[in-house]
């Protein structure tokens, strides 16, 4: 029901924000980022993405295909920045493979709890098992393959067989995944002090 | 729509299925763990989960009250076993300290990886942290606190601090409940040796 004869200025609002700075893409991934963590993935409709952002739901495609676009994109978030990071100490072969795998552990953590959504929570939803995230899972195994590389050029890692190697990935990769699950559970901690304790505890289980 | 004038026998079923020997209460519990863990909890419908076990919407609520309690039974079906495993080892003070939490550990994997569902994905569901859980929160929490003792009770858990104690039980609870995560990157591989890997890693952890 509208005002017939007015024109509009501007892009149409559906509620007033203040104005934060951020491009409307970026407004949608921030609201996407509050409502998948707080109401839940399935229980979020792309109106209320769109109202949260403070735009109409017709505005939004003008930003995102959907739903499932947002979420793709939330998730290779709390990925890629790792990988990059990854990459670059892969290549540093002035420092030692452990000093490395220290630091990336570290930075990983600190990642994966720094941000103001529990976004890491989003891995397990049945969604997340289809084709349209495979560019997630993609990103998510390179940085998995990173770790195994780093592990393999730490002198306990280079001891080990293909399959022992996969192991060992599988529980230091486990291990730092698995802050997604209990960093909820103390959350006045300080992130850098756990995500240093994470990253002794991940240089333990490389060792032997 | 129903035809009239005649009387039904027995429990009204809205899809014929082979007699599967379970209760009508647990074949609700199989069916909700099957549609949760595949279709996603908020996607699932309490009338998909009655068809599902063979039953009409209306007789489901004989048995549970509704969705909500299908969830919460599913998920301390998670946690109840190790946590009355735990308390017989902790109990069991003929054995080092070290022995039976290597054994709570892999225990505890191989229930998590063991059961058709990847039921520890529902751990992450924003409906988990309402009210209605407390349940299940209640029992993961007396679960931590067994590994806490156990790990108290060992010969390096022994020397630590307070705040040291509780970072060291959090990362060893991290990497146990992490291989939600992990597990389902391998399936091939077997459970049981993945428990011990996990354990042997988990008493990396504790020791220094």
């Amino acid at each position: 029901m509208e005002t017939s004869g007015g024109r509009r200025v501007g892009r149409p609002r559906a509620v007033q924000r203040p104005d934060s700075g951020l491009t409307p893409r970026a407004e949608l991934l921030t609201a996407a980022a509050e409502l998948f963590t707080t109401r839940g993935y399935a229980a979020t409709t792309t109106r209320a993405v769109a109202e949260r952002a403070g735009m109409r739901q017709a505005s939004m495609y003008h930003y995102v295909s959907g739903k499932e676009e947002l979420l793709a994109e939330l998730l290779e978030s709390t990925v890629t920045p790792s990988l990059t990071y990854a990459r670059r100490l892969l290549a540093d072969d002035t420092r030692a493979a452990e000093e490395r795998l220290r630091e990336l552990c570290r930075t990983d953590v600190e990642l994966l709890c720094g941000g103001s959504h529990n976004l890491g929570g989003l891995y397990l939803l049945p969604e997340v098992r289809t084709e349209r995230f495979a560019g997630f899972h993609a990103v998510r195994g390179e940085l998995k393959d990173a770790y195994r590389q780093l592990i393999a050029a730490t002198v306990s890692g280079g001891a080990l067989a293909k399959s022992a190697l996969d192991l060992r990935t599988d529980l230091v990769f486990g291990l730092i995944e698995g802050v997604i699950l209990v960093h909820r559970s103390d959350p006045d901690r300080s992130v850098s002090e756990f995500a240093r304790a994470t990253a002794d505890a991940a240089l333990r289980i490389v060792g032997d």
